[in-house]
């Protein structure tokens, strides 16, 4: 039996972040650090960077959910996340990993694997190709780009979800979204602009953290992030495409959106499809 | 006698921000980096931010402000802040701090001890629950937001005027600016999104540093500063919403007026009281 | 005799740019990091940002050009630059460097020289002060921006490329850029309020470094990239005043046209002239 989905829950959830403002703790990568912060804003929550080692315990201890994003690391901020990856587990929030560019480099690979050695994540995101590298499959990122579309990515997903117990979400034209019960949902929203804006996959992240503090169903809080961000973007690049404009606008659009939405164009717009894998 | 404070007096300043284009020297949060660069270019003024221990001193021997932000602190950042704090009081140009998350963590309070330790700034800008934070109140910061009202803070804000002998600015609803000679003034601008963007109150921090490099009276600075980014959110925040645009709009818009705000329209919509404490 | 450069061939750059998407790699200033990724991603390129040394050498394995910019430079940024640049000189691809802030203090100038010594760069682009401060003149840089004009810097300029033999941008008002052949062309486009958005002279040569990446003449790719930034900007400016706006929605308009401009638009607004030095 499929699990079962209603577009009115997952708008709850959207208000539920908007409404109780959960203090979402991120240690993600300099070039997205503020487009981040201003999503998590635009949604509702509320954004807090720190790496410190003298202070990650600390300020995840105050957090409700906890976002690492490894675009920029090094050998300091890949400590910083495993000290606040055992204060999250210490205390039980959830935690979302964005493996950007997993593939593309050795370094990279092995701070992953050492990220899910020191504590599994409640849930990770990333491109077709990221989920095929942190799953063990023989992908060759470029970049930070996905090479590998999201449904080639659907048997390393598994995997990973068997590794982790958790949720794993594919994202790209279709963003996949399983866990461990074998629940599977599919979501066809979104624009192809979205990928013109840099970071707007490290907010489909940060965007989940704030949906898991306030959702303690991980897999629903990951479709309901997904969701809003799909609808989001659609809804803003087509306004931005009606003006004449590009993707700059469009950067501004979707946190006016993020803001804006409301629930009859949510639900009017949304394209979800859920299934057992 | 309470202190006087002509409109036109406060446009002067904003005159002269934009005439004499003062270099600011910012060592400041990775979050706002960029836009606190933008928000100190609207106005007028000519940002610089620099943190190697090698180049701090020289860097602030050519600037005529130096503003300090410890949002994302780590060991190597406080002990930039403290090079650039000594280099600056040697060569007396104004430092404005802004106590990020203050009473977030206690490496947070112990970071701002040492600066305040190593020298006192001239201007110290924080909302409510930081500036109680700073004056040593028991109030326990969630994150950096600020839980505390601003007039909350108030008894707050005369400690610490009384230890640093300087300018302290709680700013919120309405932002209030003491000084030792127990000036006070109250501005009550701005509009609620204001706070939906990531770093506007550390781009007042930053436009407080800009207004002290052309204006010596550290208090009527401040109050300059503040008031020009008061009125230029409230007037941003009316044509977003008047668009049907929200706090993503409202970023570039802010940045729009910040270089377009008149003399009529800032002396029209400015609200300003001024008292003795 | 003159060489030439016809507008199409410029605009077939472009689009090379747009149509092949070429991975660029930067290790850039924590000021801009955001901004230049936005810019290359609207002009079709397609960023990466990685600093750490156990990785820089990798990813510029699959780059295809390597763009360096000191603006917020320390020990450890400098040493992952001479990594990355000892690789791409191993790979054989074009290298770009901005000397941001050349002159400004001690240190600055020992990490270009220290650059410079590791392996020449492809392209040098910097405003007027900067060229000087790194050819060996005199120029004492205010902070970031340029206190000298473009043309004061020609000599200095030609010093530079004698010393690199490779391509130098001096960009201003007029832009020129010259390399070891005596090529030297004259762009004359761009606006004012382009120096009033941080960051549009680091995306300069972050597009330089894009245009290189897929023209494999580095000075006709710095001419091409100078040449779009520069009508990019102008017809940006242009509508963005039309509308009333300001700085603010310019940062947005120039991501909106790096994407849509034409080469109808290009090639009418087009001021450029090619002459020997």
């Amino acid at each position: 039996m499929a699990a079962k989905l209603s577009f009115s829950d997952l708008w709850s959830d959207v208000c539920a972040v908007r409404d109780r403002s959960p203090l979402v703790h991120s240690i993600t990568n300099l070039v997205v650090i503020n487009f981040n912060a201003n999503v998590l804003l635009a949604a509702g929550a509320s954004p807090v960077m720190a790496h410190a080692h003298e202070e990650v315990a600390d300020m995840v201890g105050i957090a409700q959910a906890l976002v690492l994003n490894i675009g920029t690391l090094d050998p300091y901020w890949i400590e910083s996340m495993q000290l606040a990856l055992r204060a999250a587990a210490k205390r039980g929030i959830p935690v979302v990993l964005d493996p950007v560019g997993a593939g593309a480099t050795k370094y990279r690979n092995e701070a992953i694997e050492q990220l899910l050695m020191t504590s599994l994540p409640t849930v990770v995101r990333g491109n077709g190709s990221e989920i095929m590298s942190v799953a063990g499959s023989a992908a060759q990122t470029r970049g930070v780009d996905s090479s590998a579309a999201a449904t080639d990515a659907l048997g390393a997903a598994q995997s990973l979800v068997q590794r982790t117990q958790g949720v794993v979400c594919v994202s790209g034209q279709i963003d996949h979204i399983l866990d461990a019960s074998h629940r599977w949902a599919q979501l066809s929203n979104g624009h192809a602009w979205m990928t013109r804006i840099t970071g707007v996959g490290c907010s489909a992240t940060a965007l989940i953290g704030a949906f898991c503090a306030v959702q303690p169903d991980a897999w629903r809080a990951t479709v309901a992030a997904m969701a809003l961000l799909g609808v989001v973007g659609e809804v803003a690049a087509e306004k931005v495409i009606a003006r004449g404009k590009g993707v700059g606008s469009l950067q501004m659009a979707l946190l006016d959106e993020l803001q804006l939405l409301d629930q009859g164009t949510f639900e009017q717009r949304l394209k979800l499809e859920v299934a057992q894998w």
